[in-house]
């Protein structure tokens, strides 16, 4: 007797699976009191890159929530780091790189760089998959090459991201290389996840939504597709997902991406609409409502649950990452009640 | 012989005048050097209330680039400080609320806070209107009340704005009296400056753009609708902007607006089949450019005014502030650009 697929690897493939899958972006962080203890006094690009340590991170939220996947704990300056970029992550700041590419010299200096050796994660998923065995999959992780490239550019967190956009208009031939050598990182680093064992990618555009549509399939969805490229041959399914992306959300799909991710700003049924009918879909619970009454958020996931069931398969998450703040109980509790659905 | 009203009214009227009407908004400040030398040692709320600085720096631009409308130098959160809630502008932060109003207590105390004296601000305006005269219209500023509550709530600038989202569903009372307040301090002061002279009205709401459609339309466009009101008898076109609406447009110009300001995201065009073909738009060269190469911005400029050629009246602005590190020069050549298309 065939054992059937993990409940999120049908709904990822467009079926639905007895049990509704459920994971939470960054359930592997901050909201687990576990989490922080094991974090004391280590940096957070340090915590990705030792192998038991983020084996053990990734772990956390499988054995306390019982979600339907793991996902790798990284961030999406991994693949920057490991080719010897100087970035670190700021507490309270996020990713800042210590010398902005602005320039087509500094981007000269930015492509001599190599991928790096990606042996720290795999052995980081070896451990993972030893505990979660067949039945719990591992998703890969890695940033869309226009986050990437906007980080590089403004050097640090940015609400309108002008430099990385400027400059896309300004030098396309610029862009054009700096965008292919991020395509290529983080592409690598997402294919040696796959190779590693994870069964599911997940390409993540934080700061899509700040381009027009234009500007996207002009400047950034050229740069996704060719990342996502790099894992073509292996068979497992792509997730690409973003913030603010409504408007995007086609334009995401065609980049190559199995499955879209939705942000809590456009309902599942109109994602699904917009996508026409045939493409699965991953969300899209409001972050905020976590903190809302039991009742007020109960009535909310029953809502993303019943929107969810217009779209050919449906893996239910947040809409966007788990707040650092959030009560992890009401986490599980989420999840119980996606499984009784 | 009637003099013909100016571009920027016939334009906000739905009407094609002569020449094409353009303004930039922050075009009152840090790009330009005689706003830095102005505001040395003085604290940005502090500059907005004394009548003399404020209306100088209201002044700069319509001296220096020729631009169709003057637009009095304020920010958001000066109803805040006038109603003595303490709340500071942190350079490099953005707005600073001392005691971040999350309960209803919180909200208790501070709606117990009347509107404040606007007389500084009527001051500042008689003594641009008396430099102005009648050819260059002033058009008055206030935030919307989601943008002010987010800061109330959050206490600052944010990203997800999950607090403010949060107590929206976690306490829609607590809420609504939240909102009605912020709606009629910001009415208020806009009504002040109308009173005073302003012959538009613009009503800004920097955050709207994290909200769903079912959230605007639920928690946050009553409340623009009602600060919106407060000016209703008194006969000027009222402008409603804010950064990442486009799936909000039409409930932003349905909460009584007469003009839509679009963001860079979405094309005029689009714009105008979304509202209908039936209401005058502002906007939208995206601020990107401004750095680009002349033929690159050029371009870009004339694609903007082309597509707003479709709707029934255009003002050319930015798709949103001017950003601190522009070229004045650059701004004055965009002005000469759009008044001879």
């Amino acid at each position: 007797m065939e054992i059937p697929a993990p409940a999120l690897l049908q709904a990822f493939g467009g079926h639905r699976p007895d049990t509704l899958p459920v994971w939470f972006m960054r359930q592997a962080g901050r909201s687990l009191p576990e989490y922080r203890k094991l974090r004391e006094g280590v940096g957070m690009l340090d915590s990705c890159l030792r192998p038991e340590l983020a084996a053990e991170i990734t772990l956390q939220p499988v054995r306390r929530h019982g979600v339907d996947a793991a996902i790798l704990f990284s961030d999406i300056v991994v693949p920057l780091r490991l080719a010897g970029v100087d970035v670190e992550i700021v507490p309270g700041v996020g990713p800042v790189v210590a010398e902005p590419v602005r320039t087509r010299s500094d981007v000269d200096r930015l492509v001599a760089h190599r991928p790096g050796d990606t042996s720290p994660v795999a052995e980081a998923i070896r451990i993972v998959l030893d505990e979660l065995g067949d039945a719990t999959p591992l998703i890969g992780f890695a940033g869309a090459p226009f986050t990437l490239a906007a980080y590089l550019v403004e050097g640090r967190p940015s609400r309108d991201h002008l430099a990385a956009r400027g400059l896309m208009h300004s030098d396309p031939e610029t862009w054009r290389r700096l965008m292919n050598w991020t395509a290529d990182v983080t592409g690598e680093f997402l294919r040696a996840q796959v190779l590693a064992g994870a069964r599911a990618a997940q390409l993540f555009d934080s700061w899509a939504g700040s381009l027009s549509l234009a500007d996207y399939q002009a400047h950034a969805a050229p740069y996704s597709a060719r990342a996502l490229a790099r894992i073509e041959d292996l068979d497992v399914p792509r997730v690409h997902f973003g913030t603010g992306t409504g408007e995007l959300l086609v334009a995401m799909r065609d980049a190559g991406a199995d499955v879209v991710g939705v942000d809590y700003r456009i309902p599942l049924d109109e994602a699904n609409r917009r996508l026409g009918g045939r493409t699965p879909l991953q969300g899209n619970i409001d972050p905020a409502l976590l903190t809302a009454p039991w009742p007020v958020l109960e009535a909310h996931v029953r809502d993303v649950v019943e929107r969810g069931r217009s779209a050919p398969g449906h893996v239910v998450n947040l809409g966007h990452g788990v707040p650092p703040t959030t009560d992890p109980a009401v986490l599980t509790r989420v999840v119980e009640l996606v499984h009784s659905l």
